[in-house]
């Protein structure tokens, strides 16, 4: 509405803009394995900047802390088992088998994500300390993808009609057992994936019309 | 069947026996007050030991370890909540009713123990790193208690006729969003219980015939 001719002198030029992304993408990249390699309670701004051959300074203009660099790459990991959550609920098949996989899908994604990883626990359990509203936000997306699932069976018919936002929720809490960072470091796969695989089909149980 | 008349000399006298059962109550109960107002990390033997007037030596004489104190409180605290869960799987009533209680009393046993108590779920946390057995036993407790009522269901016709070891595991993981300690650290009370009563409905559809 407001465009004009001239150039919006309080925005910097699309090119810098485009380079400081990919700054933050590095450094955050950077921050990722070192986090991953020393622990992150030991890694520290200084560290990050060393590797990048950049003076911490520099590193504080993209970052105004290690707890801000976390919260980035938390966001990032989270966005992609989200993204994996979605293509699954949007995906082909009947509502009762794309439930079925979004089941396994939160178990692979979890078991990759967190699985024997201790140091990336250690980033997910910071995160859940410092920024919840991240760990809401993925929660929320997890809720939405199931509501998805849970609508379109009550459209064709398969589930029943119970209100959607509370089964999404109730839907999402059976899914912790074989998910939750913290519960499924203690547990062995096997275990875990036959959790997964019998819970989706007692959900379902729940689900009949 | 070894009975015999003399005193059998490698066993204390009964009243030595009782009177080390009443110091290692003593030492548990006071271990456990200095664990939930100083911590259980701050907490040293030491201190138990000048709490009681006895040496450090004379504790030792009753647990080889503080972690060992750690590991029989945290035996009688979540003996005490086993209790309360097999009293409601006894007790009267209908299998679906008393499925109801259980999703209830798991709740506010959780809730009494473990919310917004940080010094006692740092005994807990401890527990779940360094004696699992504890946490093991209690959970096939709380699976036990399920089962139990499962059984009756099925004999009642209330419930499927599913197999109920499997049963009692899926019904107690949709029990872990409101009752587990790290869990419900992180939710508002209010929310919890709505996800107890709600959770209990949601598995007695999956429990129809």
């Amino acid at each position: 509405m407001r465009q004009t001719n001239r150039p919006d002198r309080s925005e910097p030029p699309a090119v810098d803009a485009s380079r400081a992304a990919a700054t933050r993408g590095a450094i955050m990249a950077v921050a990722e394995r070192l986090f991953r390699s020393m622990g992150y309670q030991k890694t520290t701004v200084a560290d990050i900047a060393r590797e990048m051959s950049m003076s911490p300074a520099n590193v504080y203009r993209f970052f105004p802390s290690k707890l801000a660099i976390n919260e980035a790459i938390c966001n990032q990991v989270l966005g992609g088992y989200a993204d994996a959550l979605w293509a699954v609920a949007r995906g082909a098949g009947a509502a009762p088998d794309r439930l079925r996989a979004l089941f396994l899908t939160a178990h692979r994604q979890s078991m990759a994500l967190f699985f024997q990883d201790k140091r990336l626990h250690d980033m997910v359990d910071v995160a859940m300390a410092q920024h919840w509203s991240v760990i809401e936000g993925f929660i929320a997306q997890w809720k939405g993808a199931i509501r998805h699932i849970i609508m379109d069976g009550q459209r064709a018919g398969d589930f029943a009609g119970l209100p959607p936002d509370e089964i999404a929720m109730l839907v999402h809490s059976t899914m912790i057992g074989f998910s939750n960072p913290t519960l499924i470091s203690q547990c062995a796969d096997d275990d875990l994936q036959a959790l997964a695989v019998n819970m989706a089909e007692f959900v379902l149980r729940a689900l009949r019309p």
